[in-house]
């Protein structure tokens, strides 16, 4: 297009301009189909929403030119290698949980979740003001992979337990379904930790294959109905006091998309990470009461356990660092935060709860249901 | 166009149905300026970000065809009639805190915050998941207006005091700068409220014209230095456990744009929401300890006084309900959600948050400082 007759057109108001602009805005808004190969199978309907929210948003801001597919786990590929499909370029993008690839570098679980780390709102205000996106981002430049975050769980709960865990040595021998660094830290305490996939759980459960497992929290567990043949219980789980979702992008990819394609990705996934962290916000409030009503049976982890688990994730954290430059540089800028706030939140946020709940136990909060 | 050369288009496959399709991209993404006054100056660069925020994420995302231009408080119409300026189409949108028009009609606060509420994760849950935003939006179009969110403060601080408040005795007779409902409720406990500007709470601290200000939380408040003239820095403050930001957008204007452009700013609203908390997630642990480093001094509010001003509370939403209906409509869903919501933050949030602050205390958090 001719430039000066652009000038010209756009000289003549808003309407004029905006006829003239067709062509270069065509340019901008290519018809692009992506596919998006998800870790996560549709029944877990709020966390696989979190991949559809995205394709959704950038699908209606661009009038259907840029379409996301979304694929559950094993359509394409197993749940578990959705992030190697995205770096060999056998799909554009995919949804997941960057903590399942710690046996590839443990680094990618400082973008998700790590044991004894940052709750959703801290985990939000690193990655996106405290350099943590641009930190990550150099890691994953490496792996072939941007990284644009997509939802949140929020803290998850600790798991099913078949017997009552009365002290840190109840945990010696124990065979859990837990993956990744908190399964190292388990072993620490004792635990033989076991891989087993989500629809598994609970036929092991109930043959006594297992004696505990770790899933998410009340609105995806109730589904599975763990409590009928592990009834306790347990919160909080430690090792996911957020779980970020992540999405991945090939990089070359990513580096051939307009500037505003880009720019879309990007505010879709930060509005998918709030729409998925309300959604399970809303969700689980019921779901942990029909929990109880059908017979879970509630226990806090007790001290001794959190703290064999604080200190196991401690020596944990110094054998990694000791030995991955890449990730001791993500978790010292992570860690240094994590310090600072929670000094911070002890202040206006948590009186402000501790005063909500305390009314709630009293029954004062009824009056508006 | 021709619909069957367009479809004749799409067989040849992605690029060719890309350069055909360009009229009708043309048409859906009009080039539009619109106005967008804000209740706030720039020097509250974090809550003024809100809306620059969101209106980078739609020029961004449409290549420049459609841009907002904020103007800060004052430079359109004063920041308390930025509402106003956009039912009457002098502006086609505004960025405010709606708890400022509660003169108008109480219901506006159910949008932004109300004293003893609920906190910023549990709003989002209500606004987005639990019908909130839908039952607001009814009642804003009866002002001609549509409802976007865009903003959170998180729970804020309870202000500055000249003096130490020992009991509820304390605050009879207290002059307060403090407005809104939370003014309302003060004055069931003898606080006469003031209603007075930013720039002008701390002179009237310093000559004694009040006895103490809420403003908004460390990161604002360090900037304005109240803790020279009034050095007793309480928590929490009760009357915003959240504060959510409003886009108020002319409801005809809104009704006039194309789909996709309306989706867009929901989007854009939602990812200013998140990021706009993560902004002050960040930032107000460091000015907190700034705060206390240079004199202020932490206090929470006595147990009287929380429980006295919870008291009020209920009578002001009584008083309320008992003569607005619209108000009751939402409070009513707001409230039932608020009871279900502490009860479930108990348990693996709040469990987890106490055990991490419990180890911030005790020193463990800072190895990766």
């Amino acid at each position: 297009m001719d430039r000066r007759k652009f000038l010209r057109g756009a000289a003549l108001g808003t309407a004029a301009a905006g006829s003239l602009a067709a062509p270069a805005i065509a340019q901008s808004m290519p018809k692009l189909q992506w596919r998006c190969t998800s870790s996560f199978p549709k029944s877990l309907d709020t966390i696989y929403a979190g991949a559809e929210n995205l394709a959704k948003h950038v699908s209606e801001a661009t009038d259907g030119n840029f379409t996301i597919q979304v694929y559950a786990s094993g359509e394409i590929v197993p749940g578990l290698q959705a992030a190697d499909a995205v770096t060999s370029g056998t799909v554009e993008m995919c949804h997941t949980a960057a903590s399942y690839y710690v046996g590839k570098n443990a680094t990618y679980a400082l973008a998700a979740s790590t044991p004894f780390g940052l709750n959703a709102r801290s985990m939000h205000a690193w990655a996106y003001y405290g350099g943590g996106l641009d930190l990550l981002n150099e890691f994953f430049a490496g792996e072939g992979l941007y990284y644009v975050p997509c939802g949140n769980t929020g803290a998850q709960m600790g798991g099913w337990f078949r017997k009552e865990i009365n002290s840190v040595a109840d945990m010696n021998g124990l065979k859990m379904r837990i993956a990744g660094l908190a399964g190292k830290v388990m072993e620490k305490l004792g635990v033989v930790p076991q891989q087993i996939a989500g629809g598994d759980i609970y036929p092991s459960l109930e043959r006594g294959a297992i004696d505990a497992a770790e899933f998410i929290g009340p609105y995806d567990d109730e589904k599975l109905g763990f409590y009928k043949v592990a009834p306790y219980y347990y919160y909080p789980g430690w090792w996911e006091g957020n779980l970020l979702l992540n999405c991945f992008i090939n990089l070359d990819a990513w580096n051939a998309l307009p500037l505003g394609y880009q720019s879309l990705l990007k505010t879709a996934g930060a509005a998918a990470t709030l729409e998925m962290l309300a959604d399970y916000d809303y969700r689980n409030p019921s779901a942990i009461k029909h929990l109880v009503q059908n017979g879970a049976l509630l226990r806090a982890f007790p001290q001794d356990v959190m703290n064999a688990s604080f200190d196991a994730s401690q020596a944990i954290y110094d054998e990694i660092t000791a030995t991955n430059p890449a990730f001791k540089k993500v978790y010292d800028s992570q860690m240094a935060f994590r310090n600072e706030s929670y000094l911070w939140q002890q202040v206006a946020e948590y009186s402000f709860d501790t005063f909500m709940m305390v009314k709630q136990r009293e029954g004062a909060l009824k009056m508006g249901g």
